[in-house]
């Protein structure tokens, strides 16, 4: 018989009846039942329940054993009595008469129980994160990542790409975050950096002619901690193709995507329709570039009903350029208590309040109630309702202003309304792609012109494009969104570098700039680039969209905690003087 | 039609005449046969020739185009003269009459070649990465590594095994090489470490429950840069199980390893039989740990034969304890001339010279020949030739000492006389698992006993085995040998805290050190560890093995010079004084 096991604590059923077996395993809880000893014997796997009564020779050895001990046991395995039998568990048939145990691993007293639904804080929990992690919702949260990556690697197989390894060791390259630098030992003074994404490899893998590249890339980016992002590394599903358009970026990676939330989703109704949606309409309807889009509530324009009308608030505003007044039809929330709920959310988020209008019975016909109806009469208000498609019982907010000064707001209002209302579909995961990003956008305070997201996109209309007014110009830039989340983010890159140095230029950087901080991707690009663009997926918030989890450190095996530190492993710490000596470092002494 | 190509360029042939085609590419090569220009059009999947006359209107476009310029061509598909085919080329029936032509990426003029077989210097193929990696030999051994390193998981998932990441910004744990170091911006004076191997990690996921790992894992150690390995760092299939011996690594290893040889190897023999051979054998018979097993050759103990012998050198040296004489036999190697030049080999290698013998016929008999057997007398003679097996055309070389002294020279004899003698067979992987390594060795200068592998490896017989001389003790620690490399190494693991700090105690390192160094693993263990183990394989020197090549680099896409310095990329570089400000780092000066 083998050492340790001949079974799993998950694969004994009544077929096993007689035989002897061994099993290893953790003692994940013991029981007492007069004179008899129940263990719970826990693997990987699952439990088995193996026992001892009060006359077996093995008895005062299974007495010492506590939870968390790991042992083995031989034992024969037993049909349970028919009203015993466990339905929910695989092994639920049987259990097994120890004969004799080992114990393989002793415990000391824990200070977090693996067994059971309590609670404990945050860093008890990443500082014996190996007791943490044997508990039922950790050890299902972390295959299920090792279960999508490996899905996702499949399905990029299976489109015809490669893996390919890019350097973690590398050059700096400030593309928005703050790099991680590592001190060469070799070159005094000199500093590595780890890469905040493969961009410029991938990129370079193209003009290497690889056609078709994906990595489940490591990324670094020394940022200040957050509940949703790891303060150090994180993963991505990191992709880019040669002689190829946005659509085609589109159709590789939605099966991928679409694939792996279907495998995954636990029944939950994944959309197969991904519709693209321009950035400013996305800003327009939704308030965001990363809508929900199980929430069926699309804001409109209303400008029209209110200028020159008798609510002066908004009159007087519409005067001013570049203002507008938008709707948030809320079918369903026809109520004043519902609406006087809505204006204190946007009072709390900082604005004057939210203007509303609801439609109720009244002698079996419609009103229209609430302040602003009046102030603008009943023809605006029917105008409103006809636009908005609402009837009895619906309700419409209304913000007004500058959009990017409500736009966040209403944004969020959008989701309370739909959640609230129980519009917001449950059980279900709403795709679509946010397309037609702006390349520049002005800084509000200096006046600057600057790149609004990734300064490597194609320019739409190429270079003529860049000749008019930079705000005006659009990439072939795009980002997916998902339940209200971005889940990718791509561009077709700009592959000319005349092109990409005129770009470059009107955000302000000079062709020797663009160089010093560039030059590895900018020099291959003379020698015969091929177009080429891609995307990257976020692992880790796709892993918690399908395990439902808030919080990144729930889907991450080891991760930091929110002030960047591993109690358990101790990181970071103080090198010792030879270290800081041979890297040719001082430390400078805090004040 | 899509914009870029509607077939690749190793797809089109006999079937596709008459059809307007469109193909991207790269110009390979450009031939004028009066007046008819063709061109190799190359992509990642192959080539195809496209060609166009004097007299079409595109002629002027296809004139100016140069090698490696990126464009796209429209055109028709023709069948190649009867005569023209190009049976190696899965393109080879047809040719392409360009129709339309657009450039997508003019190219400079080139610092290096794409098509021929012209060497350059290692710094031009790095600084010009893009270019070098555009060679089909290079193209080849990237897809080649990354068909690999894709095979491995298929096979390990295929054993069960799911594949987790552990974290790559994480603390400093001193365990043979030199960290990488990553200063904390966070913590001024702190330091995070990249892993020299996730060898702690993967212990935690034992003791954390979860039974099966593997991980295609980035390691850093910062050591001096050499051929055969990356000054930064490299990929390891790392893997580790719960409640298995030795035999059971062996059992799920092997079938990996030795799938991907068969799949890769291109029909070059893989040994089904892996040998085990003590540690203590190994050096015996091969004086490596890691023999090569193609050579036939296995060097014996002969000492007796000279013990009080007329050699008086071997004689007198055989009276000081713990010497040995060591015979390699050298099948076919009986003339005096093989025989010379491997004496001088040896001097070559330090030692004073090697002792032989070799056989010769003589009048219809058989002669022992050179001034060894001469002094030894026949009868001697005699009895080490049929101690060796030996015949008429054969020899054997001696060399006599404290093995430590020349059996590393005594294994390059071993290793040159199967070269020369066509003993070692070509077009074979050969493996050995290397087993029952020492777990300790004494300094022979200081007289102190230290680890002489892997301190965290179970010595053989437990607790027991540390209470007599520690250089008796053994582990259950192993390696692979193949052809002559280490391709794996691993241990069963000592995961009982008492075990681990007596034998810790034994090099001379306090339960307080121990737990400095290793206190997040040992912290572990004391909350019910299973028993586990693992290995390790690296993955560049298997590709290297697959691939047929001497040098890391060709098997690495993007690697570091020898100066661990990347010029393409231009890393290390200097940092701007906010990025060592925002550190809390100065540079110490250089003198």
């Amino acid at each position: 018989m083998h050492a340790f096991r001949s079974h799993t604590c998950a694969e004994l059923n009544k077929t096993h009846v007689g035989q002897t077996v061994r099993l290893s395993g953790w003692v994940h809880r013991v029981r007492d039942h007069g004179g008899v000893l129940f263990i719970d014997l826990r693997d990987h796997y699952g439990l088995t329940q193996v026992l001892a009564d009060s006359d077996s020779p093995v008895f005062a050895g299974v007495e010492k054993l506590r939870s968390e001990w790991c042992v083995r046991i031989d034992g024969v395995v037993k049909a349970r009595d028919e009203s015993l039998v466990n339905p929910k568990l695989p092994t639920g048939e049987i259990e097994v008469y120890i004969r004799d145990i080992e114990v393989l691993g002793a415990a000391q007293e824990l200070p977090l129980m693996v067994f059971g639904d309590q609670d404990y804080p945050e860093e008890t929990r990443l500082r014996y994160r190996y007791l943490d992690l044997r508990r039922e919702e950790m050890q299902r949260n972390i295959t299920l990542r090792s279960d999508v990556v490996a899905s996702l690697r499949r399905r990029m197989w299976d489109a015809r790409f490669r893996e390919y390894q890019t350097p973690i060791i590398t050059a700096s390259s400030p593309e928005g975050a703050r790099d991680f630098l590592v001190p060469s030992r070799l070159h005094p003074g000199k500093f590595y950096a780890l890469p905040q994404a493969p961009q410029q490899f991938k990129q370079l893998i193209m003009v290497s002619g690889f056609d078709k590249y994906f990595q489940i890339a490591p990324c670094f980016r020394d940022e200040d901690p957050r509940a949703d992002r790891s303060p150090t590394d994180f993963y991505q599903l990191d992709m880019e193709m040669s002689f190829v358009t946005q659509q085609d970026v589109f159709d590789t990676i939605q099966p991928v995507m679409q694939g792996v939330f279907e495998e995954f989703g636990g029944g939950r109704k994944v959309d197969a329709e991904w519709p693209q949606i321009s950035f400013a309409d996305a800003m327009r309807w939704y308030g965001t570039d990363k809508p929900d889009l199980r929430n069926p509530i699309r804001m409109q324009d209303v400008s029209e009903h209110f200028r020159g009308s008798g609510f002066a608030i908004f009159a007087r505003l519409l005067e001013q350029d570049g203002t507008e007044i938008r709707a948030i039809p809320a079918p369903t929330g026809g109520s004043r208590k519902f609406c006087d709920r809505m204006n204190s959310f946007a009072q709390k988020e900082g604005l004057p309040g939210m203007g509303y209008i609801f439609w109720r019975e009244k002698d079996g016909g419609m009103e229209a109630a609430g302040p602003l109806a009046k102030n603008i009469g009943p023809e605006r208000t029917e105008a409103i309702r006809q636009q908005l498609d609402l009837g009895v019982g619906d309700a419409a907010f209304f913000l007004g202003g500058k959009p990017q000064a409500f736009e966040t707001v209403a944004g969020k209002a959008r989701n309370v309304i739909g959640e609230e209302l129980g519009l917001t579909e449950k059980d279900r995961f709403a795709f679509c792609w946010i397309v037609d990003f702006p390349m520049y956008e002005k800084d509000a305070e200096t006046g600057k012109i600057d790149f609004s997201h990734n300064p490597f996109s194609m320019p739409q209309g190429g270079m003529a494009a860049l000749e008019g007014d930079p705000l005006e110009v659009l990439g072939y830039q795009y980002d997916l969104a998902c339940n209200g989340y971005e889940l990718v983010s791509g561009a077709i890159r700009n592959h000319q570098p005349d092109i990409m140095f005129k770009a470059f230029a009107l955000a302000g950087y000079s062709e020797d700039q663009v160089r010093a901080r560039f030059g590895g991707m900018v020099n291959a690009f003379r020698y015969g680039a091929p177009p080429h663009g891609g995307c990257a997926a976020g692992i880790d918030r796709m892993v918690m969209l399908l395990a439902d989890e808030a919080n990144i450190r729930e889907v991450i095996m080891f991760p930091m905690n929110q002030r960047a530190e591993d109690l358990m492993m101790g990181a970071p710490s103080v090198p010792t003087n030879d270290q800081l000596r041979e890297l040719s470092l001082r430390v400078i002494p805090q004040e």
